[in-house]
């Protein structure tokens, strides 16, 4: 997507042919900075430390990561070594496992000096695979979003709300959620977005918005408990967000306070889909939705929030009173029956068994 | 209730018994500190800057500001200057202008002499009339908790969901939507609350919290995001809150995001009560709830936030980015059809038409 009016990847080859950029995005929304990595320390210290999130991305910069460490030393130790640091970045991302096992898998058995030009071509790919994916799932959602403009009878705005930051910040390009959201921009429909704050860490508020403000799509910050309202009032036309895991029947595990925007698009009759690639469907899990655990994380990011101050600096500040115990809880689960549809890179379906298994059978087979 | 375990009103007399103490709520949670009143000007200042905030305070306040300009001049153009000064602070306050009329109607037939003396009796009156009103909805609502709580068996946590703050702060004491929680911790029932962040202006995390915290009552803060995921762990007995304007039929207007959790506990059967003085009913609304006209307040409050730096000063910070616009509901109403009971100085009733004429013949009256 667009940057300052030029396209621009979360990750890319340097300009020598060698080195990874990406966005250091600790930095956003209040500067844009990207950052060179020559060596799988800097990229480990990137995916750590968060300079790139999302799980697209985060597996995009592992793959790179290792071909930064063929690119020093080819060595079967050196493939070992890189695999490990890199994997123990991010225990619990998903696309990080993955993205290192088709890394070792692609240069496993090749001769050491093939190693390097080998990593780089599969990183690439790993790439550009996203990018395709993400472009499908922004394809499908077009054809969701101009089926509910059509029926407004082509009104002066669409308005979609969204939760937390499935954009292109979160993959390689286009992102999952906002993947139809630029098609439709692109397409010239008039889509206008919500973007919700997304406490605690303000993913919407940092992220979404400034992506969408410099791809040049109109929106408006809204915090969390505004949504509801909205639909009430009629100002929403339909809800889309991403997921981070969806169950074989249909229940989507996403940001916390994904649910209650469901709960309010059921209650005013406003479609609630959600965006994903097929890699985030669990395939185990078909039951009871209390069943997925949930993360919890540190309070302070209740307690504490980092913002710009007047005269330009970064500044975290203490939102709550010292004696007060806060508590994190990072997502929710929303039940399949407050969402409209899927939206896949193989198409869009019903949140059931039986949808998901109509786009992937070879995956649904019991 | 208690500050540093000492019992604390909002406002009160000084020692000199002529001069009005309150504290500075602009300046929680991070510092406790008192101002002194002896000017109507410096009342209204405290009214309009928000160094008081909460319906029955701000009408306290005026009634008090009152007192302070007949104390310098009981003639009648201070009566009326007084009267103009103090409406004007906060024009959309319904018991600013119910107290002010109150005192006119009290002192305007007084000779001059008089006046300042009565003056003082009003606004005491007035005070200790609130806290009459909030100690009974503490009483009817402790009736309620305590059912709530043998229905679990008596067990060692009842945990409450409270959103805003509907707290002592916002009246002379007691509060509306925590007079219960203080009655129920009081009187020894192991009652602990989740407390809503309230975003944007983050009335839970800062005001409710140190409240809470000063009285001993066990919490701990979360994002507005969150309740939903607790309702469907079963983590939340019942929810509790305030409301600005109840209507005729029982729907409830209330900070935003009070209906994202109604729709939350209905889907999760957990019982859902407001709690109201009854001059917060509003006799004339009867219909459509999208006929309430929603405050939309500054975006400011959306795009920047104050807080504690980690060397103790107060410091506002910005979270979007510069060009992305922010809108900022202040309201939503929540349909009665998810409201579990209303709970009055009067009682508790369903929150139906015939709920509250039960309770109120006088003023449901066609």
């Amino acid at each position: 997507m667009r940057v300052d009016g030029r396209p621009q990847r979360t990750i890319w080859l340097e300009p020598d042919g060698w080195a990874v950029g990406i966005i250091d995005q600790t930095r956003l929304p209040h500067d844009f900075v990207t950052v060179r990595l020559e060596t799988v320390e800097q990229a480990a210290h990137a995916i750590r430390d968060m300079l790139v999130r999302g799980a697209p991305l985060i597996g995009a910069t592992a793959a790179y990561g290792m071909a930064l460490a063929m690119r020093s030393d080819p060595s079967n130790d050196t493939l070992a070594t890189a695999h490990r640091l890199l994997l123990a970045t991010r225990p619990t991302a998903v696309n990080l496992r993955w993205a290192l096992e088709e890394m070792l898998a692609a240069l496993g058995t090749l001769p050491p000096p093939q190693r390097a030009a080998a990593a780089y071509a599969k990183a690439a790919e790993i790439c550009d695979q996203d990018v395709a994916i993400c472009e499908a799932i922004g394809d499908h959602g077009l054809e969701v979003f101009r089926q509910v403009w059509q029926a407004k009878g082509g009104a002066d705005r669409l308005n979609v709300l969204t939760h937390c930051n499935a954009g292109w910040l979160a993959t390689v390009d286009w992102g999952t959620a906002l993947a139809p959201v630029y098609k439709a921009h692109d397409a010239g429909l008039p889509v206008h977005v919500w973007v919700d704050e997304t406490r605690p860490r303000n993913q919407g508020a940092g992220l979404t918005a400034w992506e969408l403000q410099q791809h040049g799509v109109p929106h408006t910050v809204i915090v969390d408990n505004v949504g509801g309202h909205l639909m009430q009032r009629g100002l929403v036309d339909l809800c889309i967000t991403g997921t981070d895991r969806t169950t074989a029947n249909g229940d989507v595990c996403n940001k916390i306070g994904t649910y209650l925007k469901a709960l309010a698009a059921h209650d005013n009759s406003v479609p609630f889909h959600v965006a994903l690639p097929s890699p985030t469907i669990d395939w185990t899990l078909t039951g009871d939705p209390a069943a997925i655990p949930i993360e919890q994380r540190d309070a302070a990011e209740v307690t504490d929030i980092a913002g710009r101050t007047e005269d330009g600096r970064v500044e975290t500040v203490r939102l709550t009173p010292a004696g007060s115990p806060a508590a994190n809880y990072a997502f929710d689960v929303t039940p399949a029956r407050l969402v409209s549809s899927l939206i896949t890179e193989r198409g869009s379906c019903p949140a059931t068994r039986d949808g998901l298994a109509g786009l992937f059978p070879e995956q649904a087979a019991p």
